[in-house]
């Protein structure tokens, strides 16, 4: 194998895929390499985690085929300190990797592909394919995967579910306190309903290319393949039932305020020094008599806080919220008035930009 | 106690005290705490961590006479979240602090001022006082206390040497492998030889104001203080002598070479990737038949690599050095072209930058 390639095209790719390699010190040493094969001239880079493998096609000057595989974070280091403009030179020698530009040279020792595992195949025939623009594709995903779990005896909650619902496509995510869901994609014509690992998509979200102007995702019934220009991620979906979280999201609450976003997150971040001691409880109130909504918290050992917004207040009433759920619910919105709803029961509380119905969410309130 | 304030000058003076202030779980809680004091209608805030003390002086619109302590860190985030623009106003009742600004009010609790440990005092009349360039204290600083001892079981490499020599005042430091001095005022009247804390001097870095230009250092037998515009630090002194550094400064090296910096660093910075498993040596060796300089380095594991730069060599020769060392002493030199000087006995090796003598870095190598 050898192939010949511009410095820069080469970090990039190294850089995309490297990420995914493991630590040197796992116990399947092999998963730290990229394999590096060329085939009818063709190049591209592939590292695996075993639930998932990314692939990247590089541009080259020249290329011989072959195949080899080589410690992914090594070599890709020693290219990013190579001079811009440089020219490379990969090749082969047994499992020696010889790497030379200009005046700089290496021999890493690599391992033969042969030990590489095998790679997630999807059957694209069969499968269901959507495409959608890049920045909507990020910009959704990065609202919605801040609601997923990190506790992995409850696997199902740890991924982003993918559905379809009324001809659209949402993604939604929930830890059981709280819910994100987001509308992707309006009017598609094939169903699905999947569990997508949060860690792979958020090497999606690291890995998709600037230039790449749209993403095409491709199921199977037990893998997801994401395609943005010269790279390909392939995960594992996550085997398990994503909760009935419709009939969670509350119709119609009683209480109801629209209020500056900037001006709420300020005040929940000032309760929320107060609230480290209380397990980050704050009270909001709504005073229909004075016209203002309140956000306060109290501690016995630090002490006690109240912020006031004047607003518009039809019913008075009161909910206490984990700040922290409420503060990233509030970063996740992008309209400049955002909308609180809360009922006087302890039913979910429902935090929505004021004009936009395309993304909800949901937190559960704290018991009093 | 009163004050009236304006949020960004109490912002800023809480930002810089609350750092030195110690974390709410020490042994001695009223360390976590900031002093606020009006004398004479003159308002201060101190934090003092036992081995140092730095105090804030804080223009404001209005004050009281009186004393109080409360949680640095909370009121310093609770007043950096109110909006830029608002008066402030902190009162006391009893030992409950009150703080409100427009519809944000909060009450902490604080202490009495009289359990807060005494502060470092300096007899300013006695002290041997210099004055410098901020720009310039900065700069020369951050050149020197890279080099300095981690290791507090040797407490006098833990600091900065500030030393007379020849009419200058020098600062050094050292952690036993290797050594960084520099020059920081020509023709000073006054002699002195003190071990500041490097904690101390980070904190001093960090603290001074932007819009400082001078800062005076005064040393007396036990204490230093730096102030600069409105900010005080004051710190213990390390109890040790320093070593006598100036004989280790080689004189007359055999090989010596002059090469482009950047260049350097990034040659350097290969070799060190594949250094990671055999202490980091790498080799760095001249040929006065080629007139070129390499640096390579090798691992059983991982490969081995070399680069080389093309420059006047005189004498071929060649030395091993800790690559992170080679990496430090380059970062802290400013110039286009640097020197290396080394001999072909294990002395140190002695890096500067090519024309000015004012900063000296020296490495001991390591033994093949």
């Amino acid at each position: 194998m050898e192939i010949e390639v511009a410095q820069e095209k080469l970090a990039r790719a190294l850089n995309v895929v490297s990420r995914v390699a493991v630590g040197a010190k796992s116990t399947l040493p092999i998963l730290s390499n990229v394999m590096i094969k060329v085939d009818s001239g063709k190049v591209s880079l592939t590292t695996t985690n075993l639930d998932m493998a990314v692939v990247d096609y590089v541009p080259v000057i020249n290329a011989k085929d072959g195949v080899i595989t080589v410690p992914a974070r090594l070599l890709a280091e020693f290219v990013q300190n190579l001079p811009r403009g440089e020219k490379i030179t990969i090749s082969t020698d047994g499992v020696k990797v010889k790497t030379s530009a200009g005046k700089y040279s290496s021999t890493i020792n690599g391992a033969i592909a042969d030990d590489f595992p095998e790679l997630p195949e999807i059957n694209e025939e069969k499968a269901v394919i959507y495409k959608m623009g890049v920045d909507e594709f990020k910009a959704g995903l990065s609202q919605v995967v801040i609601a997923a779990s990190g506790d992995t005896t409850r696997p199902s909650l740890t991924g982003v579910y993918f559905n379809t619902a009324d001809e659209s496509l949402f993604v939604a995510a929930t830890d059981g306190y709280r819910l994100a869901e987001r509308k992707f994609i309006e009017k598609v014509k094939s169903e699905v309903a999947a569990i997508v690992p949060t860690s792979s998509l958020q090497e999606v979200l690291r890995s998709i290319p600037e230039e790449a102007d749209e993403i095409e995702i491709l199921f199977d019934d037990n893998q997801v393949r994401f395609r943005a220009a010269e790279i390909e991620v392939t995960s594992k979906l996550i085997d398990g039932t994503f909760p009935d979280y419709r009939q969670l999201i509350p119709k119609d609450n009683e209480v109801k305020i629209e209020v500056d976003r900037n001006e709420l997150n300020r005040i929940v971040k000032i309760a929320a020094l107060f609230a480290r001691e209380s397990n980050r409880a704050i009270t909001c109130e709504t005073d229909a008599e004075k016209k203002v909504f309140s956000v306060s918290s109290i501690s016995n050992e630090v002490g006690e806080n109240k912020s006031e917004i004047e607003t518009e207040v039809e019913k008075t009433g009161k909910v206490k919220l984990d700040s922290r759920f409420l503060i990233d619910a509030l970063n996740a919105l992008t309209e400049e008035k955002v909308k609180i709803e809360f009922a006087l029961s302890s039913a979910p509380v429902l935090v929505t930009n004021a004009k936009s119905k395309d993304y909800r969410h949901i937190i559960m309130p704290l018991n009093v």
